[in-house]
């Protein structure tokens, strides 16, 4: 039985991938792509080869005919560079490889910077749509800068240019407001995009301080040494940005939405909303207004028996409201690095295959 | 801006529809392409010809360049047959129309019958499949019984047979697993699938009576004069047989699922539940055992902060496992007639679109 989306079985020659940081979700996609491979049966038809890896302080590999993805992976996994032993090491930036290199697609992984406005990865990015190479990946920062510009370019090229782990990892928000809600008007979004503060959020609950709650997202790996991007609202207000300006047309950046963190909650302030049953969450919020679309980033006191309310850990949601039905909600049930790599992998797919969809692909066999 | 969905500009003829069946959805979906129309600017470039309209007891109207849609509406709309005045009124049963005339897809609305195990709606399908007419349905019944038979039909003469609106309505579940989930396997699904269980067991939370509840749910028309269907988990199954089916490449129908209906559901229950914060739902699930497939619908406890345990009144939702990532949840906010309306335009759009997806629709303009 297969999986949803089927690849092209006439396809003869592997997708060849170059890819950019190789941090935990570029390692989870090597691991899946060659160690792990054969626990996803839908992968079957999947043929990639990665000819080059680049880092921004562990060097870089790349080979025409394919890396040593194993051995890579090991001297990555250690923590450590790539060895000055291994074979494919080459003395390559990653806009040299994006410009050098031959390659199919671009997996863009490098982490986001806001103080940059989205820099580097836009100029990775755009380099290698200009050299028409498709570009898959989960560094929302170009989506929240320069989202028209870089989609634009794709199309002038007629390359695609795809983002699904930008916005709650792999969980399909992105494809389902693209493929599923046809003739559908988007008319309003609202959201918890954020795990660390929500995952922050629930553990006050439980009694911790903000502090304690922030080094145990630390340790488990949900936060970054430097939580400042989460808790002052600014992953979120990205990525409402990213949503706003793919779903609803918006030409939104970060700097033109209102934007709350969650600094200034106190354990006070959350026992006096959960003693009527309530809860504090960052939502945020996007909205057409006299053909504007305006978005904001705000604590609110969510009702017991909102959808959102249920939300707890490192889980996301997004309602979305259209104008031919009734809102619909997608959560995602506490994903972790996995979820992002899927969504990378997911695009790859799309890339990999011929066509979007064959004649008669229209559901699963 | 253009909403999700690209139709083909280039598509010059409008596509022609004989529709079967003119309840509240065939209403809903004739008002949506005439009066309503203005409404909604994502369906700007939807081109559609309804050459007729068959109804169990309310008379047929057909005419090759197109029935008059508000003169049909008025008259069935009023309660009533069509008149003998109208000039498109013909004498056609269903299938005979479905038979004889010339269309190019066939909108199939007939009641679920589930005594006649999905009949007559199944010939119906098989009829226009077997002319290589594409097929849109809300009916439920053919999918729950003959699955892979239609759907291998329908593969053998190139036409669709889209179903979105049989379950949840048109919440894009069916989409989303054949569009956005490429490369999973679908391990698991938990849902709450059937409105008037769900607005039953709501209301009975804030102290009505069984009879009282099934009473405003008929009075606000969300159940059936007979409730049966709905009351002993029969309609929750189909649909659980549906998304096993259509999801898992299962071979369920409903005789194979263990049912148990809400009939017994007492106040007290619900009280005691309560009383901890959790709920009393009735929940469909499917799962994979030793390459087996098998499902249940039955009332199970809900524990608060379950995704499942805000979903109240009419609403629905579905928990999808996958290999790939974390489990992600549909959940749809009190839903109405206009959802499945839209599941059923929304399957038209994918019917009138000469391809699916072309080289560079992967994205919202």
């Amino acid at each position: 039985m297969k999986a949803a989306g089927r690849l092209d079985s006439s396809r003869k020659a592997p997708l060849r991938v170059l890819l950019l940081g190789c941090g935990n979700v570029g390692r989870g996609l090597v691991r899946v792509l060659t160690v792990e491979r054969d626990r996803y049966p839908g992968l079957e038809g999947l043929d990639i080869q990665i000819v080059g890896i680049t880092t921004g302080t562990r060097g870089a590999v790349a080979r025409e005919s394919g890396v040593d993805l194993v051995r890579a992976l090991s001297e990555l996994e250690g923590g450590g560079r790539f060895s000055k032993q291994n074979p494919d090491r080459v003395e390559l930036t990653s806009l040299e490889a994006v410009q050098e290199l031959d390659y199919d697609a671009l997996v863009e992984l490098t982490p986001l910077s806001i103080a940059n406005r989205g820099e580097p990865a836009i100029s990775h990015i755009r380099s290698a749509l200009e050299r028409s190479r498709h570009v898959v990946t989960a560094n929302k920062g170009p989506f929240a800068y320069v989202y028209r510009d870089l989609m634009n370019l794709a199309d002038s090229r007629g390359v695609r240019l795809l983002h699904e782990s930008t916005v709650m990892d792999g969980a399909p928000v992105l494809n389902l407001a693209r493929h599923t809600l046809k003739g559908c008007r988007i008319q309003a979004l609202e959201g918890i995009l954020n795990s660390t503060t929500n995952y922050v959020l629930s553990r006050m609950e439980e009694g911790l301080s903000m502090q304690e709650a922030v080094e145990l997202a630390q340790l488990q790996g949900y936060a970054e040494a430097d939580p400042t991007l989460d808790l002052e609202g600014w992953d979120a207000t990205v990525k409402i940005c990213v949503l706003a300006n793919a779903f609803m047309g918006a030409d939104l950046d970060p700097s033109k939405v209102d934007r709350q963190g969650i600094e200034k909650v106190t354990a006070e302030d959350l026992r006096e909303v959960g003693a009527r049953g309530d809860r504090l969450k960052l939502i945020c919020r996007a909205w057409r207004h006299e053909g504007q679309v305006s978005a904001k980033v705000a604590v609110e006191t969510v009702p017991a028996g909102h959808p959102l309310w249920a939300v707890s850990g490192t889980g996301a949601a997004l309602r979305i409201t259209t104008d031919l039905m009734a809102p619909i909600v997608v959560v995602q049930d506490n994903p972790g690095v996995k979820d992002t790599v899927y969504g990378v992998v997911g695009d790859l797919i799309t890339v990999a295959e011929r066509k979007f969809e064959t004649e008669n692909d229209g559901r699963l066999k």
